[in-house]
């Protein structure tokens, strides 16, 4: 052994868990968006889920009324009032609650780590439909669990695998099954006979649960939602997970909540959630703020986004090629476009494309599935901004899919 | 088997972790405590470092001020401005960084979960002084990282174990030292020696130095902090983890931070921070304010803390059998007192004794050990009030002694 690779063996490296973790495919070409920005083009960003939608006002009132003398540590389940207001707005769902059954968390990126940390044990596995919210895969990673997918298809409007196709996919390791309704990043929804086939499956092969249901307002025809907490069957394993980042055009928050009606789960995510303490004080007096006057302005919000999905799908329809179902939900979409090579065709964009002056942002495919070869041909569209500037950023992908396709 | 029995088996459990996690001996005997306010009995809280200081004007004006139209998400690695204020702030004490050595966290918690997660492996170990800040077993949990105990003493004050006693439990699994430094619960201060012997150690041993500095402020009789951030030697292999609860009384803020200068972890907690997203970002706009603004009161409530230890530490002395020295730092002692079981000593004061309608809740020590039969004589003193209400909660200790030894 050369002495050079001697001394690089003592280098001091990170743990394997942190090297084996992908940058956020949603995040991972902010500085090629940047280098654009600095060179004068204009970036319609569409890569990421951050709606344009003005958060109430009353989010913001009560934040700027705060009037606590000393901003203190709340409780580890989250302020009794917010918890109080969750439980509110599910009896108006249908969904009947104790306030017991609920804990706030810091955002839903929480919900699910500690549902994850909740269910497994490290090598344990735990069964996704893919494509999936990529961050799943970061979360998995923190918890040590092994996500185990299973496929679902652009074809058919990336509709729910059939039972058998879970079943096959179940060892002695799999603890739960994880899943998004509406979906991000596909915009599906699962209907009341897709959970009733997973309640039933998870009933007979005596595992959680897991459904992430942050989108769950943005529901377009006029369909509805139903959550795992409607399915009877499923009452003492399901474990929802949620956001007021979405609903109430407040990402930045950071406050969502863990619902299970299983008092085992709850008193295994109060312990995790005694280690970190509590959850940001003043964007949960925000967030109760939120739930009290919720009625104002979903009904407007929803209506917009429908608005936004017709615009996204009338523009797709015109790039020959493109595959794509018109989704039911969230406000993703993820298409399948005549490119070889979504990754670098998302980066061309920022570094060599731009007509008059600007480009559009989308996050690459790849970053969706657990198997990194596949998706290679599909984006993720986030449309979150306004009818005009949607329209444009549209159409530049358009143009940008003609150009790439026709470039030496 | 019987059918009892086989139905327990089917039956649906949390994960080993999550069971083997303890519940927070700061916390867990909270419903006590509120079962004797039920009563009518006032409880003074000496068990959670939560201060009663202000918070400090800027801050709560910052959060008022916050004038965004959409509460966005916020960059991963936190907001420039905020990061850029860290930076300032450690360069007034003579500690020289580039901002892409900071990064923001959602807490100091936050920031050591990541750390953990950063440097260790499943099954890994980490080395850390005992008594420790209880949470750190949590965080160890969720990382599933083996904390290993190097005991300090009270009868020398919880001085820093010798390099021998570290370098004896490190095993080929060892990646990391652990400290925490003014220390929470011991009060104790680890001078530049100190902290040279272990990065001394750490070098020798190719080990990452994880260094909990969140009481950095809080010292005593014109003592000085010295920060591994200080520490030459340690350049490449330290990672700092800080929070703004203690420092700006803002303990439901949530902010804190990790900084190191070694890119590479920094990489990886990049990775770790955009599955999560972002730290809150109102709460991130109230710490600018914070940093900006600091010099103005920090002074003067380093000096009001430090006559909160002196009076603990008079009222201590009056209490026959009671070992302890002046800590030099943080707002917490670690006294070993005259009584068998400092848990059931906690318990008790809450639920039997009173004098003149109020009682005191403590800390029991053996939260704060890796092995729960040690500190079964020491309870956590966090001297979090103000002068009377101190003097008050410290006398009804001394008498809850005297009536606890003397019941039948």
């Amino acid at each position: 052994m050369s002495a050079k690779s001697k001394a690089k063996k003592a280098e001091l490296m990170p743990s394997k868990r942190s090297a084996a973790m992908q940058a956020s495919p949603i995040r991972r070409l902010v500085p090629l968006a940047d280098q654009a920005k600095a060179r004068g083009t204009k970036v319609y960003h569409l890569n990421i889920g951050q709606p344009d939608i003005v958060t109430p006002r009353e989010i913001m009132d009560a934040v700027r009324n705060f009037r606590d003398e000393v901003l203190a540590y709340g409780p580890s389940l989250g302020l009794p009032e917010l918890r109080q207001e969750i439980k509110h707005y599910f009896e108006k769902l249908d969904i009947m609650l104790s306030v017991d059954d609920v804990m706030v968390t810091t955002a839903g990126s929480e919900a699910i780590v500690f549902a994850l940390m909740a269910v497994g044990d490290p090598g344990d596995e735990v069964l996704v439909p893919e494509p999936f919210y990529t961050n799943y895969n970061g979360f998995a990673s923190m918890a040590d669990i092994r996500l185990v997918a299973v496929p679902t298809d652009v074809e058919d409007g990336f509709s729910l695998p059939s039972k058998a196709e879970f079943a096959k996919r179940i060892t002695k390791k799999t603890k739960a099954i994880l899943f998004c309704s509406p979906n991000n990043p596909t915009g599906a929804v699962f209907s009341r006979s897709d959970l009733e086939m997973l309640a039933g499956l998870a009933k007979e092969k005596n595992l959680w649960l897991l459904a992430d249901e942050v989108y769950r307002e943005f529901i377009y025809d006029g369909g509805y939602h139903t959550s795992i907490l409607h399915i009877k069957e499923a009452e003492d394993r399901a474990i929802m997970l949620d956001s007021v980042s979405k609903r109430f055009s407040a990402c930045g928050a950071r406050v969502g909540c863990l619902v299970s009606r299983n008092p085992r789960i709850m008193q295994a995510a109060l312990k995790l959630g005694q280690a970190r303490l509590c959850p940001p004080t003043i964007e949960q007096v925000g967030a109760i703020a939120g739930y009290k006057n919720i009625h104002k302005y979903l009904k407007k919000m929803v209506n917009e986004y429908q608005h936004r999905r017709d615009i996204v799908c009338d523009e797709l329809a015109k790039i020959d090629g493109a595959v794509f179902t018109k989704p039911k939900g969230a406000f993703y979409i993820m298409p399948q476009l005549p490119i070889d090579d979504a990754n670098e065709f998302a980066q061309w964009m920022l570094t060599d494309f731009s007509h008059q002056g600007a480009t559009t942002m989308v996050a690459p495919g790849d970053g969706f599935y657990a198997d990194p070869s596949k998706g290679k041909q599909e984006i993720r569209i986030a449309y979150v901004l306004k009818e005009a500037d949607l329209k444009k950023a549209m159409q530049l992908l358009a143009l940008g899919v003609k150009a790439y396709n026709g470039r030496r």
